[in-house]
């Protein structure tokens, strides 16, 4: 074991690694790796399972830098423990574009780095669904194959945020005991000394979530030591509150805010090279230092592979089932189970809430995925996200499949994104879509991050009825929409549910919203085709009589108007045809050809969704009507609703019907 | 005082209109009016200081109900207490489109409704602000002026949202002790019993952060009282644990979640009738017990005549100030003193990023305006939202007008929505641009409400250069633009930031949102005119030389690339205008002459801005050209993200080009 004097000489490597790389690129937050040190420095060289060589190792202890912004921290730990992915030039492109060591950590950057962090609490949030993560996997696979921690670093602004009580008190409730929250108690914020805007008792706050909380001195590896030792003895998750000085070693700035966040200066960094006793120079780790950091990356190398002849010696199916899960791999079924479910829906054409049409799409993915995870922000019943064979995860039970995340939706999302980045499970979880505000910090990170979460989001529009404006999505599409590499789907009917339901789960390299209505829809694909039509982004779900003078796009519960009005217009000798625009984004992807057929140049464009125009464009060009939203909805029947707001087929006729005669 | 019977039977009457008036709307929530009927009576019946008479009396204790799906409970307390604009025909009309009584309290809607809620949580933030509003007014005019409570109703999923987190831990640290929370502990969720998915000891909880805390026995009106009156004698805010039977009095369905989100239905109601020996109708209230529900509604209007007194005997200076503030009317030196500083920057023409050109606003207007607080989510030195006179307030201490909000973005705004929606006081405050994703809930709020918030969202696009894409907003601009009723600012340069400043002051009948540059910018706008050109939403910043026939619309930082742009087309022998956009929202309100001289018919058509294309269509039309961001953001310099990113004005002189060739 290294002397406490080796120690604080491996911690002191970390600390100029940081300053002086902070330095370099004039930019970034010397303060928490300074502070935090000693608390890495000892969870790393003793604690930590992890095998540089192999990063990917399913059963690792996963490290979670919540404090994003003390990315330094975790990129000199890389560094030093010998991950190929991060050389001492990597540490010198600090923060410079193109680097594999920008401002904050960012998942797939570099190997090691197990989530973007940066936005305050969202770390926190993702650790406490690793950790879920952990023993739903266990329950499967056994100790044998999972049985690891999950460690956080968290500071001050972790803890302010509202997503850390969601994240605190469902990581309580579901008394996960193997998550350790190492929290950088340094008492100062950005505007200056914490008790400038709180005055809360952590360890007290914690403890009435359930969880073990525990003290010790940051500073002190022996002291740091013993916290974490409890820690991994407790049957509940564990704060530890760690008493750090910010910029420790830094002369003058050490304990105030200027160590937070800017440059320490030279002639700073020199004086706590003299303060510290350091004489090496900027990205110079004396090799004595270097060899206990390497010796620390390697302390795991066998247990690694003893894991791995356990592994091997699993019957084939669960080994198979484990290993098919880790590449993230779908079973070969799901493609035929789709396939079958929509051949039912064609021929007894429900008139069924895509909602419960997601739900039918459930029962049968469910049955065939074993890995995933289903949960509703307590909107359960209203978002159909449990199905019959699923199981409910409890405390202390952890071989279900189902989680009451509670009213909790950007604890859910960031949990979500924490059970998809630990491998071996899908997520998926319900709430209203207005709600999806509430969770657009994690969603990002979702997208960010190109993790595969799905996002369940029903009452999709005024179509919800009395609840009222608060609870009516108007700009919601269009916002989710703006995300990049997010794809938001508005499934028409239950075969498009089901369809894109398929999508969702196929696409391994990001999160998808599905936007489900409350209200009962008819069935609108009532015949059979080959392949999945929503894969094409928009496709003609009806094509005019003759050559088409018109066409109406349109998604979700709005098919069905688009429908009305193709009749209506059919029947007036306006030939007319109903594009079906599920997504936005995967339309994209799509060749020009397809696009340039499905957007049907030289017709009349109406577009009908009720939700704000922003984004339809893309489809009806600038001279094309929009049927919609333009402002907040009101509480009231759907169909007083609808009239009120003009969202009918009357409207869209009309709308053709002008721009036709202006037309001739 | 209302013997206990009398009480009772008061509670009846709210318990079975809420019943009621559900059945007959088909749709809603009786749990909660049944569970907290008592509560209520309580607290209406003997508390609350309100005139229903004169429902805007500024000093009236505020009433929040947080679980805005009981929204039942508060119109049956608006019905029974007097309030002119909800009437027994309103309570029938429950839940239908064009009633003052909506599925969930809309403010506006009718007098006594202090706020919107629905969202969960939200109210809970608002009161917060509304308590810390009290406190900064009651510095500042008197006790004789300003001295009341703040009460709130609040449910599980108020307690379970993290935005109750940030809303409890900021008003215990200010030891806000005129705010008093009434649990309505029940036990349930929508999901079910709410041990499904939370074992937080709430009384611990709050107690962490420096409440006073109690419980009662929330069906027995003694214990309710006893439980206030020790809650008004605190001198910390106190939550009350009512501990209740979720739709109480129904035979079979209360204490179960069945009570919680639907319609009884006949049978269970006339089982309640029976239990509870309720004999009068549906929509009926026998006289005695209204009778006493009226003479509780005039219990305070002594009270409040003696305010008036009080009001019109101050010197009439302080009367004044304190009427113009009542009436959200500004000063009338704002304008003045806002072209002043418009001069004094055109003529010394500064090189400053828009967030400090921000600060020589708010430095101007802080002194003019004595109703500004400012205040920011711990950025305070990024957002420069703190100016040279302003004093911050502190535990005890409310003289100031800047809040350290701490890093609670959510419950900053819900808070910032509960200091407009008190009256006497303008909010505003800062965190970075990315980060309205977590503030989101409650800004959507701010627009549905109409209420004056200022949001001094810095750091607006990748111009923030190092700390990479977690912090460098892509799609906020869009995703704010596309909330209805909010206006999106993004000034140019110090004169911009100004202009904005104003029109957002001076809209007392919404929010805005002030994007700002992290980046210096120079002055673009060089010579003098009269008025305010932000104002108009867009408008000619550059002429072309000649006739145009390019336009360039920028907005914000990218002002200057424009500028550039058009300096190199010109030297071409290119003719072009540059458009700055400070706000789509204004240019919408323009007459159309205006809007199509500002167009630029028959140019070619290029917009810069480092963000997403959507919404931009607007101005550029479908065959114009976007510059800007199409994915996420980077970590590095701003120059070499600029480049990288091709935001520049090679990029719009090589668009503008092309479309010149094209169409010749």
């Amino acid at each position: 074991m290294n002397s406490p004097e080796k120690l604080r000489r491996m911690a002191h490597a970390i600390r100029f690694l940081a300053a002086d790389a902070v330095e370099a690129a004039q930019s970034g937050h010397p303060g928490l790796p300074m502070g935090m040190a000693d608390v890495a420095t000892v969870l790393f060289s003793r604690y930590l399972t992890f095998d540089p060589k192999t990063p990917g190792w399913p059963d690792r202890d996963r490290f979670v830098l919540s404090a994003g912004h003390g990315s330094m921290l975790l990129y000199s730990l890389l560094y030093l423990t010998g991950y190929e992915d991060i050389g001492i030039d990597d540490i010198k492109a600090f923060r410079q574009l193109g680097s594999r060591t920008p401002g904050h950590p960012e998942y797939g950057d570099a190997a090691g780095i197990e989530t973007t962090t940066g936005p305050l609490g969202q770390g926190l949030g993702n650790a406490v669904g690793m950790a879920i993560a952990e023993r739903i996997l266990n329950a499967r696979f056994g100790n044998d194959i999972v049985d690891h921690f999950t460690y956080v670093i968290a500071g001050d602004g972790d803890l302010m945020e509202g997503i850390s009580q969601e994240a605190i008190t469902l990581a309580g409730h579901l008394q996960l005991n193997r998550l350790v929250v190492l929290w950088d108690h340094n008492g100062i914020s950005i505007d200056g000394k914490l008790e400038l805007s709180d005055s809360t008792d952590q360890l007290e706050r914690f403890a009435a979530s359930g969880w073990n909380t525990s003290s010790c001195d940051g500073q002190d590896a022996e002291d740091i030591a013993r916290a974490i030792d409890a820690a991994r003895e407790s049957d509940r998750p564990t704060l530890i509150a760690c008493r750090t000085t910010i910029g420790f070693g830094a002369p003058t700035k050490a304990g105030t805010s200027k160590a937070h966040g800017s440059p320490l200066g030279a002639e700073e960094i020199a004086g706590a090279r003299e303060a510290l006793g350091w004489e090496a120079g900027p990205f110079e780790v004396p090799s004595d230092v270097l060899d206990a950091w390497r010796l620390a990356g390697l302390r795991s190398a066998t247990k690694r592979k003893e894991w791995e002849k356990r592994l091997a010696a699993l019957d084939p199916e669960t080994r198979g089932d484990f290993e098919r899960r880790s590449r993230r791999d779908l079973p070969s079924g799901l493609s035929r189970a789709i396939e079958s479910l929509k051949a039912q829906i064609i021929e007894k054409k429900p008139e069924v809430a895509t909602r419960k049409a997601s739900e039918m799409a459930l029962e049968v993915i469910n049955d065939i995925l074993p890995e995933t995870v289903g949960g509703s922000a307590d909107l359960t019943p209203s978002n159909n996200t449990l199905t019959k064979t699923l199981h409910e995860i409890a405390p202390g039970r952890y071989d279900g499949r189902y989680i009451h995340y509670g009213i909790r939706e950007h604890g859910m999302a960031a949990a979500m994104n924490g059970l998809a980045l630990h491998g071996g499970l899908i997520p998926y979880g319900g709430t209203f879509l207005t709600f999806s505000d509430y969770a657009r910090g994690a969603i990002r990170l979702s997208a960010l991050m190109g993790v595969r979460v799905v996002y369940v989001l029903t009452h999709d529009s005024i179509g919800l009825g009395e609840d009222g404006p608060t609870h009516q999505p108007v700009e919601h599409l269009a916002a989710l929409r703006a995300i990049p590499k997010l794809r938001v789907f508005r499934p028409a009917d239950a075969v498009e549910t089901a369809e894109c339901w398929q999508i969702a789960l196929e696409n391994k390299e990001g999160p998808s919203v599905l936007a489900l209505s409350r209200q009962n829809l008819a069935t609108v694909r009532t015949e059979p085709v080959d392949g999945n039509l929503c894969a094409r982004g928009a496709y003609e779900l009806m094509a005019a009589s003759d050559e088409a003078v018109a066409s109406i796009f349109a998604t979700g519960s709005e098919i069905g108007i688009a429908v009305e009005a193709r009749r209506q217009l059919e029947s007036e000798g306006v030939p007319t045809r109903v594009v079906s625009v599920p997504s936005f984004e995967l339309f994209e992807l799509q060749s020009p050809e397809y696009r340039r057929s499905i957007l049907g140049e030289g017709t009349v464009k109406v577009a009908v969704e009720a939700g704000i125009k922003q984004g339809w464009e893309r489809f009806i060009g600038c001279e094309g009507a929009f049927v919609g939203m333009t402002g907040f909805g009101a509480s009231g029947k759907i169909e007083d609703l609808y009239r009120h707001f003009g969202i009918t087929a009357e409207s869209v006729v009309s709308a053709v019907r002008q721009m036709v005669n202006t037309n001739d």
